[in-house]
């Protein structure tokens, strides 16, 4: 590809994908789908592929899939603990063990013995156990007649003893996971690992090779993986269940696996909730990331310190800018709402003829009612609840022990979800994390924000006149972050065992700060809760039911970042008359360099630069397939009909973005490392025989 | 100062900006003032510097100062038309005259000889002849009892009329030109100047040494400068008029002036129209700033003439960004907006106590009036008439010729203020010009903006459906930009030629949607006119009648992108309690440099670095002073009291950044780059003598 030709793929794409759209309504004959592991689906396999898997092929695959609880997914690959995701997954435990003389994000990390493997600061693994349908339980608690906010309130209730029952009985973390955005609940029960540490990871400039530029975009170079090894005891995990490498790797039209935890789709929205996506939600989160994106690289170009600091956050406004574009994309098509809108009017029909079904009939008027509601605190609850008001850390940390002195007060079934007592372990995980903080870059993230709640909420509102306790933005994030003493982990730990009291009694001026936020903030979130989260699910449960009732339930819920089994084939595609490949070669990154002038992004490692001569240069590096993966996916183990690993997830293209809200496997991909230039990037690059004798089972 | 330590200026920059705000009201002591040339301050000279400029010095430096239409300023430096501005004013006319393999801005340029001397595509530049005070002939035009559409109708034709009057009888640009938001109106008659020719030009990494982190900073180390030679009958122009080169340049402490042309200030606002600035006006504008920074960088990030074509667009909206979030930082000052309210209460109670001044009671309640029915059109406005729906050249260009067709069909009073006659050269000077427009960013640009027109005006919205005539935003910009011929020069002259006819029956895709949206948008603008522009205009001049007959006429106007006169002290300041110096020597931008790890945009041009050892290393590079600047003065010539050349102006520091609203000299300084630098950097490393030799008058 001619580096001089400026590439105008999103419109061409989406006229593309317009024309497979017809069928939205329902499930394709196509690869969709985001299957539950207690729910796969064997019919499409079967029939499809011919192929039915077993229990047991089933339970090892789940088993060896590994959540990261930082935003990610991976799998167990050795028999001695060793889990691979990607670097881009790993960046986070890699930035927080970095120093301004040690950029791991940038240099990489290579433990030669297991001595030098190096303990993440605050990263949790969690291992799906098993899955117990909760939904009666769960509905059973909220009784006939109460409104929405008694409703919400037994609710969750219910959801933190069901939590705290398991977890006391099995020991085993325990989420009750909402599933049709409210059509059904069940409990997942995980093992839950916290000593993970560092094994190795390339250098970035292979690792996101190509940069942002490259990002969700086809044919692509990047050895974008990253190893860790888990620790039980002060040993390495002997997992029950890990990958096994396959010899040959993913090979054209085979079919394929991707177990792994995609985070949020909206495709059995209404309508009027696209539109709301559409013309609410996306926006205004765009806005949000551009101008953060701008303020840390405006941070960054002031030095290479700043820009070490800032790096990982970058990176994720970045990602976030560019998937959220590729679906807003999608939301302002109009063939694609038309299609909706043809497939809801469909489903309105079927219930309206049928009788049993009458109850789901206002149900979609009820999510557009919610939905106003929503409208209404859309902003508060943006810059308050979710925090965009005040974007630090140290603020975020105060108004966690703030709220975990008053919530822990409380009796279990009474708390706030996030404080319930089944996750307070893994909440002070985070809470305590000896993760560094930058004082300069909190008072520039914070000022930015107060600017913004400026903005937003008004500079002659009184409540925001109290938290700018009349000064500047630049002037209150400045008094705020040189004044508090809560980048000392044991003044956290101090105040969190000193209850409500110490909080109470606190003179630090986040802390005072957060005190003064939460009790109006908590008054939004109450809202939302009772006005619109509960109504949602409520309707959205009547949907559920009715569209079991009419279209059967082999089907599969939105992603909720749990488990997913995803399936298709290694498949090349046609992008503006040009054939791409199903794989790109180690050999092609050269090429790739070489055509952008070998300039940042696009510039090799040394390493590769000067071993190029021992590359088996036609090895195949990236792959594509018509897996049904999203954001969240990201770390996936890709794995052949034998249950071997072929590949790791790790990006989608362009086309794909609009899986939030619709599957085509015409021209959308998932992206991944071909399992293959692993083996050989450890062997002849990175002189890492022991991890890939470790890989294919050789010790 | 360690590149490593992170620099927060800003805030706490307007803690000391505070601490001297009690004197916002009335005229400082301090150097404030943008001076009118007829209205010199000739009082405030006398008493601080016991200067008394003569009437001839005042008119050399006026005839000597030139306005760069482009958006800057400038100023003749020698006897054969040698016209010197910032390399950022001229970078307009570099980024035409550049090709893929020639990137002027990038490589600078310089003409050997006479022949090499290259003539820009479109810039006009306007050197100011005379002004004549016309408002009582504007006011004459508005009768009593006019409503204010009829008064704005009868405003604008008498403008209409004055100018072409003016310009028939003299062959001179004539505007008329709006003072105190409304108090006063000018005409202003200039000189025109449109064969200007490129002479030289430094490489833009010594030009703007630093980017965007040292933009609007200092300690700064910028060789910002471009020379153009200006051209009448084919021969160089011998201006009448032309500044003498200082042999010692500019000296700690000593008087200075700039004759310049800063673009828009608000310090006479009513505080109303200040909170307007700050809740509505800079958050939009700053969030279609960052939308459109971070949609060039990313478009510049995937090659390197990608990054050619966007570089001249991504630099002006970097620039805006950083001094908007700057004027906003002081909107947002309590203290700042403290002392404006404090002002204009004693302002408002002088008023009341004066019988004589009545009729300007209610001015500041009318400006609010008309301020809350822009809030109703704002969007509108912004996105319809100021053309944020549609970022294309193309759409821009489509339009003009619309209304061109239009307009002129209409007697001259009753135009449009840009189609009236006495305008239309220059306005055809922009319309046919030859500079290149790139097709794929056309594309990337107005995607864009339609979605942003979705988003802002509404999906559904019968107008927005209508211009996107039912396809996805980034289908409709291809299809435009593929489909219409409007970069083809001689179209569009065919067009203009062909008038309303020629217009009415094209089938241009680009053509035919301007016709659409011509006739809506109209309406808006006439409401924008009507509704606000004139009740502003009528309400701000009574507030400035009583504000004359209460503080006196010793006074200046906001800025308006008119010639004005300021004047100061070349001086340092202090900064988080270091000394700043007056000056930087060329021998510190080695160190900068390698302060920065000389890493872009942190690196010496080749030539620099080769050639360090012919520097007088303790030559001048830039020194900042008090005098009072803002955008649009980049370029202005400083000169000192025997008004020779002493250095020219490229930018104020971050404190600076309020003088939008209020000015100060406490920590806020205008940077120049010194007059000798400029010759020691042409004679020691350009080997350009005979430029040299020109300034200072040897040849």
């Amino acid at each position: 590809m001619a580096p001089l030709i400026p590439r105008q793929k999103p419109w061409l794409v989406l006229l593309l994908v317009c024309l497979l759209l017809s069928n939205v309504a329902g499930l394709a004959s196509a690869d969709e789908g985001m299957w539950l592991f207690n729910q796969p689906p064997r019919k499409q396999l079967r029939e499809k592929y011919g192929f039915d898997p077993s229990d047991r092929w089933l339970e090892h695959l789940q088993k060896s899939a590994v959540r990261f609880n930082s935003g990610g997914s991976g799998s167990f690959v050795s028999s001695t603990g060793l889990v691979m995701t990607n670097h881009h997954v790993g960046a986070d435990c890699l930035q927080k063990l970095s120093t301004p003389d040690k950029d791991l994000v940038k240099i990489g990390f290579f433990a030669h013995t297991r001595d030098e493997e190096v303990k993440c600061v605050d990263l949790e693994l969690n291992v799906l156990v098993n899955i117990e349908d909760v939904t009666e339980r769960v509905n059973a608690a909220v009784k006939p007649g109460m409104d929405p906010a008694a409703a919400q309130q037994a609710r969750r209730a219910v959801r933190n003893t069901i939590e705290k029952e398991s977890f006391d009985k099995t020991g085993l973390r325990s989420d009750v996971v909402t599933l049709f955005q409210g059509g059904r609940y069940n409990l997942y029960r995980y093992k839950k690992y916290t000593d993970v540490r560092l094994v190795f990871a390339p250098e970035k400039e292979i690792a996101f090779f190509g940069g942002d530029p490259d990002n969700f975009e086809y044919p692509r170079y990047d050895l974008d993986i990253c190893f860790f090894r888990v620790y039980e005891n002060g040993q390495p995990l002997q997992p029950e269940h890990y990958l096994h490498w396959s010899k040959a790797g993913a090979i054209e039209d085979e079919l394929i696996f991707v177990a792994g935890h995609p985070g949020r789709t909206d495709r059995l929205n209404t309508v009027a909730h696209l539109e709301f996506l559409r013309d609410r939600v996306f926006p205004q989160l765009l806005n949000t990331i551009r101008r953060r994106e701008v303020l840390l690289k405006t941070y960054s170009d002031r030095g290479l310190e700043n820009a070490r600091r800032a790096q990982d956050d970058l990176f994720g406004y970045q990602n976030t800018r560019k998937a959220r574009l590729g679906g807003l994309a999608g939301l302002q098509d109009p063939s694609i709402m038309e299609a909706k809108r043809k497939a809801e009017r469909s489903l309105r029909q079927a219930v309206t003829n049928d009788p049993k079904l009458r109850d789901a009939r206002d149900a979609w008027d009820e999510v557009s009612a919610a939905l106003a509601a929503w409208a209404q605190i859309y902003t508060d609850h943006e810059l308050y609840e979710r925090g965009a008001a005040f974007n630090s850390e140290l603020f975020h940390i105060a108004r966690m022990l703030v709220r975990l002195a008053d919530e822990t007060a409380k009796p279990n079934p009474d708390r706030l979800r996030e404080y319930a007592e089944a996750g307070l372990d893994s909440l002070k995980q985070q809470l305590f994390s000896e993760a560094p903080i930058f004082p300069d870059l909190e008072i520039v993230k914070l000022t930015d924000s107060l600017g913004y709640l400026m903005e937003r909420a008004g500079a002659e509102n009184p409540f925001v006149i109290q938290i700018l306790a009349n000064s500047s933005p630049a002037q209150r994030a400045s008094q705020l972050v040189s004044g508090t003493r809560l980048a000392d982990v044991a003044f956290r730990k101090q105040l969190a065992e000193g209850g409500k009291s110490a909080i109470e009694s606190s003179d630090d001026p986040m802390i005072s700060l957060a005190r003064v936020v939460d009790g109006p903030v908590r008054k939004v979130r109450k809202t939302y809760e009772d006005k619109i989260e509960e109504p949602l699910r409520q309707a959205y449960a009547k949907v559920a039911k009715a569209r079991f009732a009419i279209e059967g339930e082999n089907t599969y819920p939105d992603a909720t970042f749990t488990l997913r089994l995803a399936y298709g084939q290694v498949k090349g595609y046609e992008e503006q008359g040009q054939k791409l490949p199903p794989w790109t070669t180690m050999g092609g990154s050269y090429k790739h360099a070489a055509d952008h002038g070998s300039v940042p992004p696009f510039e090799l490692p040394p390493r590769w630069q000067k071993d190029k001569d021992k590359l088996a240069l036609e090895t195949p590096l990236n792959f594509v397939s018509t897996a049904d993966i999203i954001g969240g996916n990201s770390g996936s183990p890709v794995v052949n009909r034998n249950g071997e690993l072929v590949g790791i997830i790790f990006d989608g293209n362009l086309p794909s973005l609009v899986l939030d809200f619709v599957y085509t496997d015409h021209v959308a991909r998932a992206i991944s490392v071909h399992s293959s230039s692993i083996v050989e990037a450890l062997r002849k690059i990175y002189s890492a025989s022991d991890i890939a004798d470790e890989l294919v089972g050789m010790n």
